[in-house]
């Protein structure tokens, strides 16, 4: 993570347990090991465990190998569900890198990312707690559930700006959610406090898709590593074409001629370059920016720690990162 | 089941909560909804449950409605591998009915297998048994390295019997070992008559296996519901060809051709009849047939009873159906 939040590094001897605990032992098919290594050196930002180590230390009766059970149990289950979404969308990169999609068989990949989430699962089963397994099994069906539905969008250009927020939570806060939720229920934290903890991570949740529907806008293309407005492109619409639709209504003429089959020269393109330039990304940022003042104002019930503090510098380092 | 083992109707009220446990509510997305329900009616022979629901019944610590979620989970898991299999394979058709994929996109059978794999994940949750949710986690994974270890055997006609075995205890065995293991945790059996009655799902799986690759080979393809000699023809060496090639070592070369594309009219055709009208039917049959006698024998070390005999008469089911 480049400039990340400076009280990350209180987690950094757990962030390494974590990453150990993920990494493929000789024991797994050897292809599929050398798959899973690669996978997780493919540069991901590791926020999702970061969340649920931070929150854990709250918590002196959370302990600490439980913890680390079920930071590694969210990141697997995070990259299980890239593998998957890469099959979906036939993408050969991810951050720049190659997929594991471009370099296996559609159907090696598919059962690469059925491997990931049942060891994500056993990560979960580690940390010994039936009520965290269960939140786990329940995200996994948010998630999917979520990625079905934006599925199922694409292309549909009427829409309200609602479904956009239950995809995103289905997509990403919930899973943010649940690991701020289950680092509390393995703190014995009394129920006000691990439904608290749950809301601070899907506040973050949302604050970090949101900017990363921005960053599909406004990013550089290398080191988001998709091109511009592929989202967009794809027939998904975000936020920021939510906000730029409502100064500019006649955008949607030219987002139905493109579905249509009716496009001239690149349309699209031109609508891209516009909402990049148009105040809709500033109004989409605020949304995110008061997401991460609401999370932050969660953590004011626990008294002044090291750890809340580093739990806001996390909260504010998602809306200040530039991919 | 047409014909099923008559001691079977002992959980047949249980097998109908297990049916209705499965069924998606309305709280699911409608066309996810629509799939599962769908895919659950597509005529399976629910003998994984049945397994789980009987030795169950040994135990009178085993709470029914956790025998009962213990029964879907182990299931629902095997309905997401089909789900994921049927992607992999390009398969349209199921047991003779359309499969998800041939009305769905790739990507939304993908992730409606996710979908179920998680839901199989919270009916295990529900059995309120950390050790139960850890034998389904690896369970899983041991599911998808066989599937892994099949799909990179495929086309490759030099390999031991014994990777033979490995693959079906991954694809098969696993599932119902760990479907009448976990009956036992769940009735607090003592450790050894956990490893017994796991042992004796182990085997009647691996009879159900194999019996299931002798109906590619000697089955209706109207009631087996693909075409006869499938698995072959797609390059996945099973029991009978082992069997066929010790006394037809020239069959390799017709194997090899037929995969180097020298082949002329349908010679693999023709070798799959021969292997149809061969002695080896016969003789992968006897290792199925002794499977089901080593199983059986297992269930000694229990009084005798309504429930044990039921136990039987489903080993010797597996070994008696003729799809």
């Amino acid at each position: 993570m480049s400039s990340h939040p400076p009280l990350l590094d209180l987690v950094a001897d757990d962030l390494i347990l974590v990453e150990a605990k993920m990494q493929a032992t000789n024991e797994v098919f050897q292809p599929l090991a050398e798959a899973i290594n690669l996978l997780l050196h493919s540069g991901g930002k590791r926020i999702r465990p970061s969340l649920a180590l931070l929150a854990g230390r709250l918590y002196a009766a959370a302990e600490r190998d439980r913890v680390v059970s079920l930071a590694a149990a969210v990141e697997m289950l995070h990259s299980a569900t890239l593998v998957h979404d890469d099959v979906i969308d036939g993408a050969l990169l991810r951050r720049g890198k190659a997929t594991l999609n471009a370099a296996w068989s559609p159907g090696a990949t598919i059962l690469a990312g059925d491997y990931i989430f049942a060891r994500a699962a056993s990560f979960a089963a580690e940390t010994d707690n039936v009520r965290v397994m269960r939140i786990f099994s329940e995200t996994l069906m948010t998630i999917c559930d979520g990625e079905l539905r934006q599925l199922y969008a694409m292309g549909n250009w009427h829409q309200p700006r609602d479904a956009y927020y239950e995809r995103i939570y289905g997509k990403t806060a919930a899973l943010f959610a649940s690991a701020t939720e289950s680092a509390a229920v393995l703190g014995n934290a009394p129920e006000a406090e691990i439904a608290a903890l749950r809301d601070y991570g899907y506040k973050v949740g949302m604050a970090f898709q949101i900017m990363d529907d921005i960053l599909d806008f406004v990013g550089d293309a290398s080191t988001v590593g998709k091109p511009v407005g592929n989202d967009l492109r794809q027939g998904t619409v975000t936020l920021p074409v939510f906000h730029y639709m409502q100064d500019n209504p006649e955008a949607l003429a030219v987002m139905e001629a493109t579905s249509n089959g009716h496009a001239g020269a690149d349309p699209l393109g031109e609508l891209i370059a516009d909402i990049r330039r148009s105040p809709a990304i500033e109004a989409t940022r605020q949304e995110a920016v008061q997401f991460i003042a609401d999370a932050k104002a969660l953590l004011a019930g626990w008294p002044d720690s090291i750890y809340r503090q580093a739990l806001e510098q996390v909260a504010d380092y998602v809306v200040a990162r530039t991919f």
